[in-house]
């Protein structure tokens, strides 16, 4: 891919770090970063990344939209399409591919976490925070709605928690935040939030990157699906895995005493 | 509508305060009640309402259904439909239509509530409890079912915590209901428990009221279904709700920094 | 039923005790013992039981699937059937048995809970555990996948909380399970969780047998269904339970201000 304008990206192993980075406008999400995220995604999927950090440039996650686009986008004519639909289906998107990546994804939560921001967070399998993070849903006193991101305010927060916040407009802090299973460690500095990502990223890569993908696909179909109805799906997931080369490994592993080498 | 003899409405700018109000038997619902209402909640709806603060007279919130009624319906003769679902379902009725009203719902939650009441408590967008507040489901324990309330016990407090309550009978208070969410804000004293319903109100009535109303739509929508398949619905209520009169406001009010003015 | 070799059953009263007894290896679920599990619910279900209380021999409650089967069924021929995914089927049909189950399912959870074990907890409604437990899903990192019991996670915990569990491969202890509601209560003595575990049979059998199945059942279909269309069929429940020999007994034990009778 093309270098990006409005990411930071870093591969570290199998790590790869996507940095929201428009520092000046508090890493508002443009339709050309909503592009590279994208872009960013599908080539970390193709070239064996397995974790994708996600955080935000210059001491804040980020602001949400970025008003400029919108604006723009209203003044667009309308055609077959309406621009402003248009715009906000692309951040939709971004959400969805995160929200079903089958790689990791792990979020470190700084500063302000608004708006589209904090949907994008609510799409990752880990989140850490800054105690100082600061977190809210805007749109409603903008008059406009929270309308890509409700659907990962369910998943995150389940249903009626996310009612909550949306009615309220949910302005709040860390505390609440790990309260309620929006955030899953609250770090005091940014040592502690370093040796936290770092613990993290050590969890996850002791485990076999398939399993973790197929687990994850698993999981999403048993939101909406009764556990009796899944059991034969279950098993020829688990089949095949324990027959591939992840299995042979893990057991061999298992059986000789050291730890599996999942990584090429 | 008619003067209501169970509730005891107030209404203060777009305020509206339903007390249920029949202290001589802790706000018990009767049939009488339950048509009450529904029907204050659709005169909310159609006069331009935009919050209903829902809470019970002479210190309790609600216990339940009124046995009175429960009784007469055993008694009377079961023709094309049984008089016992039939005021059963009364109550059903009056749950879901609190449930997806458009309008935010704010319960104020003190004394006893049980059973119905419980139930009707889940239904509300924010719930501030007392901390002298008593929780409990008594239906399985006198040999009924908790059945209207069971689809809003695992609406507000998910699949797993509403079983196990529902097992249990399911007795506890204040700091227990903050724990698994079924309530949002636990006051000390009635002095607190105003000035957290004013807090309340104040983030509420500073967000669009159309907004609001589509954002708890498409939240109920997000339950059900992927968030994948709801992005371009989702862009279609965004666009819609950006260009309408709450959107243009709302960015008016921004560029002017000035606070928007939703009430007419 | 005939005597089980890998279990050991203790009826008392309308209570049936499920120890898993293999203390040899942590009480690890063989084939035998998923067909005894099986056969144990089914008569419980037969005679009478109304709580199953389910425990580990010798101080752990289970360390998940018995690695010799699973190394067995991988060496056995592949015909019409993959034996590794007939196996974990087997698994996966114990789980929804007792997750449907109309009896109240109770677990006491100590020392090692992992894989198959975490996930059979994950079924009960009521969730008892020792200070000391150690919770684990071992499955990605040994190359395979949480299958089977990925719905009953989603199921207990939420799916945004059972991903991050999953991909984190999710070591913690007693304190954490419970802030997730994984467990509901936690002892610190052996003495306190038999008091922990003597109260809330007490609290479970002061409920009706019936109208605690019926109420199960119906959470069951509300986690798929929208409240407003579940109306009228609560309400039939509702109807049905009032009427018969439990609703009776339930009111006539409230007008004589008595205990019902719910034990033959």
């Amino acid at each position: 891919m093309a270098d990006p304008t409005t990411l930071a990206l870093e591969r570290n192993g199998g790590v790869l770090t996507i940095r929201l980075n428009r520092p000046e406008v508090r890493n508002a999400m443009s339709q050309t970063m909503l592009a590279e995220l994208l872009a960013a995604l599908a080539d970390a999927e193709a070239t064996g990344v397995r974790v994708v950090v996600l955080r935000g440039a210059g001491g804040h996650f980020c602001a949400g939209a970025d008003l400029r686009d919108m604006a723009a986008a209203r003044m667009a004519p309308i055609g077959d399409t309406d621009p402003v639909a248009t715009s906000n289906a692309a951040f939709g998107y971004v959400c969805a591919a995160y929200a079903r990546s089958p790689l990791a994804v792990v979020a470190v939560l700084e500063g302000s976490v608004m708006g589209g921001g904090f949907g994008l967070a609510c799409t990752t399998d880990v989140a850490l925070a800054a105690s100082s993070v600061d977190f809210r849903l805007p749109e409603t006193s903008l008059g406009v709605i929270p309308a890509q991101i409700a659907p990962f305010l369910v998943e995150r927060l389940g249903y009626s928690e996310a009612k909550r916040l949306a009615v309220t407009g949910a302005r709040f802090g860390a505390g609440e935040a790990y309260r309620i299973g929006l955030v899953h460690r609250v770090c005091e500095t940014g040592a502690d939030l370093d040796a936290a990502l770092a613990e993290t990223l050590r969890q996850i890569l002791a485990c076999a990157p398939g399993a973790v993908g197929e687990t994850k696909a698993l999981l999403r179909r048993a939101r909406f699906e009764d556990a009796g109805a899944l059991v034969e799906h279950a098993a020829a997931v688990f089949a095949k895995a324990a027959r591939g080369a992840e299995g042979a490994e893990g057991l061999a592993a298992f059986i000789e005493k050291r730890k599996p080498n999942w990584v090429e």
